[in-house]
């Protein structure tokens, strides 16, 4: 998920680059030993496992063809991608083209793509917080900026939180460092869908289109991010981004910080229907290593805050290739029972090819 | 569908040109909008979607070693393909590589094939179809042609239903424009197969080989098609079609015709035990675009007869990336019941790679 | 199941030809007709059937980066492969990446991987079995040398029983012919996993990790190994194996033996813990032909002994392209009930790409 909108941009640049070779193949591989309190330990991954074909195609006058199909895996166990990692509801196996399957045009009024995909907030949020949107229990994007919210709620278990499917996706190219970014998805109901009481029976179509919004800055050192997105049964999250790099002050050093509110009050009782959270977090390169550091918080209304306090460091042994190291600990301060506490511990490699 | 004959002879030519190179990645993605009466704005595919390697492999003596993999998608979901699309029983997902797998040698007296694939008739029929065999239901084939007959209907729910597992398929060289083609399938119970009552329990092994032939002939501005097959049930069906190409008379444009009989006496009681179809259409290339139009109707014994009217058009924006826009109705004029009446709109891209 | 840990040793250098390409597509299909006592004629594999992607990153300082993901898959009926071929429980569909899916680094001190992938003992034991280790009824190493014992018993219906998931793998370099292969495994609850009465229930994690180690020598026509496994219910497999190269006697030809014992005492009865089993085999090349012969039996304890003889012939159409002739009689003398014979023949195609 390390793949911002500008990667998605240059996907046609790069390609473009061997015209007599218009489909790659790629992937990674990430595997590591994770240490958590409580249980063995175990082997498994800190990054989405992918692999996948994607290529361009002219079309004359400046505007291309563009398309991406991209399978996810487990490597530990050899299985597609599911979705008990990521500690949400569904733990079923995804689809193959679990990633993203889509087809687009480009031309100098942006990208337009249809077909299935991360959702403009969800791919554009992951840049403003410190562990790159990585699903690992170290990083924040998943069990704590976005925690509880699924932009594909009525899918079938286990078809992935982030993603919308039956959906237009649009980038606009960048005005004086302003891109913007929308997703549109059709109410229709999905094969093997779930239930959300109480309005929603399984396989129900949405009541109302998804969209996702955001809108990204960038100026020199300072970079940001506004979005706003609303899934298939119309819960909303809003959300706001910074980024600065302040390399001038400390070589290689940039902060983040990124604050999100959902609201559930079409599906949820008064007084369980909202939440919030914020994390503060910092990169800093030096020589083939980067620190990453990071503090947040999730407040669902209602429900006990979990806290979560995350130190890692990335080695990259090669362009490719990259070890890394996270430290974690989550507390969850439960008002009326005891407050529990996991460390995580993780030691891997991650290579692209 | 499109894939004809003539191009899996082809292909041991086009590999050929790169001898270092006897392995290739294929495909193509097909996504569109498609308004129907009575549903929702979706968005889906016109044409199947194929993920697939091919290859040939020099053995001397003017043979070749062949082989295909392909794998079926449904990319507005990124699932495996699925059954429900072509309107008939089974919508489970489909095997991975659904789309054919194969190995086989092709030489001076044809090419033999074992394996999974369309069979002798399916793949004949579609030149012969003015959507080109498309599962689109603005296409002939899958709904009027050869609906409620399925080539491998002992096999697992969603397990396709025009190819042959467990098969052996030859294709001889063309004499004067004359080519034969058969498939002979084992009768071996399918994994998970279906139930066919009365005769066949879930997981029953055929009661006779299945096997279809089919004989094509081409003239100059001429072609023809002769087929019968009989399946796993021993239902049979007959098929004619021809095709001319009057572009002397009007530029580019080129006619056709098909007649389809089904015989299911074996396994459906008399009176509903049979079928027909015919089809006429037309395509009319003019410049970067082609203008499609159909009619045709069924007439499966006791049952209502649908008629089905549709125009369309292809756009090429390249060799690899195509526009089109399908309109299309159908009526189902049941004798008892009301005329059901419903409207199909598309509107999409295709892009192969 | 020809690979040999040469083979994987060898890769980085093969890939390592082609800087510029760091993936590679590779695969093969084995498809032929079988004929066994009562049932009808079939179409299947003989070899696993594969398609995977696999490749190496320079890291500087003579170590390297590898990965290996494999699909197995039935090319029969185009499904991921199944369990059911083998004779042994388990069924189901296998993983996406049933074969393997490892990232890995490699250097002076040897290779390590972490993963899936075959066991240090199932890697090692095949170069000693006539058939290659190909689980083709015809060939000892499936139902008569391991028959009864899998590497991940705890795993998902037909998660392979040759294969350990969640691993680590080690392999020595070369010294002086010998070479040390050693896995170990984590303990982790499998997704899915199945329940081994007494002591483990469904989805019950590994009560010790698993791990295989073996020691191959190789000096001249000698080739010999040695190998230990214990598995996640803890029963375990000691085996030695043997050839030798005749070749400066009888040109082209092998003798090899093999013998494995396995103890069972952690989860079954006395009386019926512990099985034997031993081989003995050919391989004479002959030109473009290769002549294979072996006869071994198994001995699981309370249980009827099973004898198998088979004949095969391998003969390669090109280095790429192979067909191949079995015929093999197996025979049950059971002590109570009447002795079982079946013939078992085949005749197919091997196409590796």
């Amino acid at each position: 998920m390390k793949k911002t909108l500008l990667a998605t941009a240059l996907l046609a640049t790069a390609c473009a680059a061997h015209a007599q070779a218009p489909l790659m193949v790629y992937g990674n591989i990430d595997l590591g030993l994770i240490k958590r309190d409580g249980a063995a330990l175990n082997i498994g991954k800190r990054d989405h496992n992918r692999l996948g074909v994607k290529g361009t195609g002219e079309l004359g006058a400046g505007i291309k063809a563009l398309f991406q199909l991209e399978i996810g895996y487990e490597p530990d166990t050899g299985t597609r991608a599911t979705g008990a990692n990521e500690g949400r509801p569904g733990s079923g196996q995804r689809p193959l083209f679990q990633g993203q399957s889509w087809v687009g045009l480009k031309g100098g009024l942006g990208v337009v793509r249809i077909g299935r995909g991360l959702s403009a907030f969800q791919e554009t949020s992951m840049a403003f917080e410190p562990w790159h949107g990585l699903p690992t229990p170290a990083g924040f994007q998943t069990d704590i900026m976005v925690a509880g919210f699924t932009s594909g709620p009525l899918g079938a278990p286990g078809s992935s939180a982030d993603r919308l499917s039956d959906a237009v996706f649009y980038h606009s190219p960048e005005w004086n460092g302003l891109q913007l970014n929308a997703t549109v998805a059709a109410r229709e109901s999905p094969p093997g869908g779930l239930a959300v009481p109480p309005l929603y029976p399984s396989g129900a179509q949405a009541s109302a289109n998804p969209f996702s919004l955001s809108t990204t800055y960038k100026n020199g050192p300072l970079a940001g991010m506004l979005a706003v997105e609303r899934n298939g049964v119309e819960s909303e999250v809003y959300s706001i981004g910074a980024s600065i790099d302040i390399t001038r002050m400390v070589p290689g050093l940039k902060l983040m910080a990124s604050y999100i509110r959902q609201d559930h009050s079409h599906t949820a009782p008064p007084g369980f229907d909202s939440a919030r959270a914020w994390v503060l977090g910092a990169n800093w390169a030096m020589g083939a290593g980067t620190l990453l550091a990071g503090y947040g918080q999730k407040s669902p209304e209602g429900v006990a805050r979990t806290r979560q306090l995350s130190l890692g460091y990335e080695y990259s042994l090669s362009r490719r290739t990259q070890l890394y190291f996270d430290a974690s600990r989550r507390r969850a301060a439960a008002p009326a029972a005891a407050a529990t506490r996991v460390n995580h511990f993780a030691l891997g490699v991650n290579h692209a090819f």
